[in-house]
């Protein structure tokens, strides 16, 4: 069997997240539906993060098993054309049998997007949470700081959730402020907000609530200084708010540190 | 009776072009309906350019005619919170009784986005026309210059529109080469084309069906030279096709120069 790994973009905003839901399409789903088309065979595709419903991906990674004997490049152009529109298959390569885009992914990298202005710019609206708010941004970055290393996130976990190993580690949590943002080269007026998380894993929700309680920090409602505590605590109770999915994209997968 | 002047952006996606008709529901008439709920009074609001359906505004500017005590700030907060997502009210302000946004306007400014790539981006898909050929650049830049002058258009001007007098100079026909695109602090790869048209005025699908034109002339089915002829045979069948709309972006409307 070839192991076919696919590098993948999509707008989130159509899909109730990564993973087969009953709910509604997902974009597991629907890749799923198009790669059986194009096989003929049965297919199980595995995503290297299960973003949620409303959540944005510049570069998923996926991989499924194939006896097809159409070319990897082949593969992509088919897969593309099936595809809907918010779907783009943008590399496509046969990997080692023993590839696995959750288990060997070393590193993720996500990034959320706040529009810290009066009124949300409609070409924007789809990919930021608008916090119309004065925002104290020094308070954001000395919030943003105490997170890097490794911690035990369970805090910054949604509630319900089952795993057992909440200790991950992120090897950035950065906070730009954007003094308007470039929209496919023209400009976008207003202060924007770039939350960058890097780490070795994530539990469910945990970039969210970590955009959440950054902006919570900024909004002078948690201090900075608190985030060591939220952390020890281990109560989601503490943290700030889940932001809402739509300011959230992932943005690489990396398989070598 | 005041004169407000707005200042607008809209994603035209989702409307049946700027004008009230009646297929659908206009940029015009949703703006019109907002308005009315905030003053009370009937409302005719004037645009400054018609845009197709489809067709996006970076800087659309509107006026229209009111008794309202509301300031100007007050408006454009209150437009904003009564009209959907795909319309934002950039400014306003009171503007002297004689202004007229489309009689006072000296110039307009429009670009058009074009994706020369294998596969569109999930994140651009809504706002360029996808060209997957190979385009020769050279000869779309020497047809872009002959089209630079006050010329009669009508060869550029849709079947059927009622114009007569077609004659607009155009100050600026510049075709840009983009290696990639930035959506929002990420990069999109891919080759893509940006044409700006900037002139005195512009005729129905006007430059649209410049930028059918000059997309043929870089696929070879025009030759750069030929650009007199077409203009001088005044004929709309020797131009090339009208570029789908949701490539074309309404950029600024000036009233001074």
């Amino acid at each position: 069997m070839r192991n076919i790994k696919l590098l993948i973009e999509y707008e989130g905003t159509g899909y109730q997240g990564w993973q087969v839901q009953k709910s509604g399409p997902t974009v597991q789903s629907t890749m799923e539906a198009a790669i059986r088309e194009l096989t003929g065979e049965a297919c199980s595709l595995t995503g290297a993060g299960r973003t949620d419903a409303g959540v944005h991906a510049l570069g998923q990674v996926a991989a499924f098993r194939t006896r097809s004997i159409h070319d990897a490049p082949t593969i992509k152009r088919a897969l593309n054309a099936l595809l809907p529109p918010d779907i783009r298959v943008m590399a496509a390569a046969d990997e080692d049998e023993s590839f696995h885009p959750r288990f060997g992914a070393k590193e993720k990298s996500y990034f959320y997007l706040i529009a810290n202005t009066a009124h949300t710019s409609p070409f924007v609206r789809r990919f930021v949470w608008h916090v119309p708010q004065p925002l104290d941004m020094a308070a954001m970055t000395e919030a943003a700081k105490l997170l890097v290393g490794k911690r035990d996130f369970s805090a910054f976990m949604a509630a319900g959730s089952g795993v057992k190993d909440t200790v991950r580690e992120l090897r950035e949590v950065s906070v730009e402020e954007l003094d308007g943002l470039d929209f496919l080269g023209a400009p976008i007026g207003g202060r924007y907000v770039r939350v960058r998380v890097r780490g070795d894993g994530f539990l469910r929700h945990m970039v969210r609530n970590i955009a959440g309680t950054l902006v919570d920090a900024a909004r002078g409602k948690i201090k900075p200084e608190d985030l060591d505590d939220i952390l020890a605590s281990g109560n989601r109770s503490n943290a700030g708010p889940t932001a809402p999915a739509c300011g959230l994209f992932l943005e690489s997968v990396n398989y070598v540190l």
